[in-house]
């Protein structure tokens, strides 16, 4: 069961540690992580994470995951990464992807039809690049499995480990990470939180990505 | 605001990135991830990441967090890392672990009369080290708060945010995160879990910290 990681400058690491905490658990998981160059790659909080392969190294993955992170879309000026996504996509068992990882799907060009999920405040984005985008935490259609904000890769992954190793394994993880969440206000998603933060977070956000839509 | 992360080896991952997503987005946050060395540090799910400083090189934080880790108490073997912890401590306004990371700060000498947590599998180790255990998923006592396994940072991460920054910004960061957990199961704490998922996990994290007592 080959694990494979794109990690990219800017990523959020949240997005890629969350699942890579479960999956790299798997009965058989080889696990590899992956970026443009191998190397350090500083992500968008500051912390640098170690990429141990190149695009150029890795040609096949069972599980592919893409995490998302604030500039995601920039992506797109890199062909090559777009393409090994592509490439990637046409062999593996299971394509995956957690907040805006899914708009990096999407300029790959793999998610034309395909309903997806992603950060909540650039979810209309998804239908720029041909997706059907989906208001929920975790979104499967065929072997595209995509994951909603940050944290949402948990579920994700979680989700993806029942499927592959079954309940009784996903469960055990589960109970491993003591995923027993008790978040301190209801506020996690847009439905549940004030209208001015919501608002904020929206137009930061919107910004940020309004320099990347599709050429 | 100085934020002080403890990388080592076979930490896990996501008990420090967890927090690290939040914690660095801390208004005026300054983040410093440090280790014994400075270095790549490998974790315990092969990950690396990297820490810039060695702990000769910080000697003051406003948050120190301390990740667990498999293996987290043969810390006790190093006494220049539980001394600079000690020191550490004398001068910060937050004291925090995540996952076992409790019982280093135990190992440390910080935990007498604390009323702690830590994973659900160890819980009874904090009182060898003359700490009060707690079964909750964040416990704060004075100035310390520690959480519960790997997951749990999260929580404990938007609970101290939310007293450092006021609730409105913690809110604001658990949205921007989508922290609205669905677990695909209901079993993420012991009190939940099937007997014999329970059994299992319990048998293996006993083993490993078997070897680990005060001395």
């Amino acid at each position: 069961m080959k694990v494979v990681f794109l990690f990219y400058p800017k990523m959020t690491a949240l997005d890629a540690i969350g699942p890579h905490e479960i999956l790299s658990r798997l009965p058989g998981a080889e696990v590899f992580r992956v970026a443009k160059q191998a190397g350090p790659v500083l992500s968008d909080s500051g912390l640098v994470l170690m990429a141990e392969y190149s695009i150029s190294q890795v040609s096949q993955a069972d599980i592919l995951v893409i995490p998302g992170g604030g500039t995601a879309t920039t992506l797109r000026d890199h062909p090559d990464v777009l393409q090994w996504i592509r490439d990637m996509h046409s062999q593996t068992m299971w394509t995956t992807s957690v907040c805006t990882g899914s708009l990096i799907l999407g300029a790959a060009g793999v998610l034309s039809g395909v309903r997806a999920t992603t950060h909540w405040t650039v979810l209309d984005r998804l239908s720029l690049w041909g997706a059907l985008p989906v208001s929920d935490r975790v979104v499967e259609d065929g072997k595209i499995m995509t994951a909603a904000g940050v944290s949402a890769g948990i579920d994700m992954a979680l989700t993806l480990t029942a499927k592959i190793a079954g309940p009784s394994f996903a469960q055990s993880m589960q109970l491993a990470i003591e995923y027993d969440p008790q978040p301190p206000f209801d506020v996690g998603s847009p439905e549940k939180a004030h209208p001015e933060i919501l608002q904020i977070l929206k137009s930061r956000m919107t910004a940020s990505f309004e320099a990347a839509s599709p050429s």
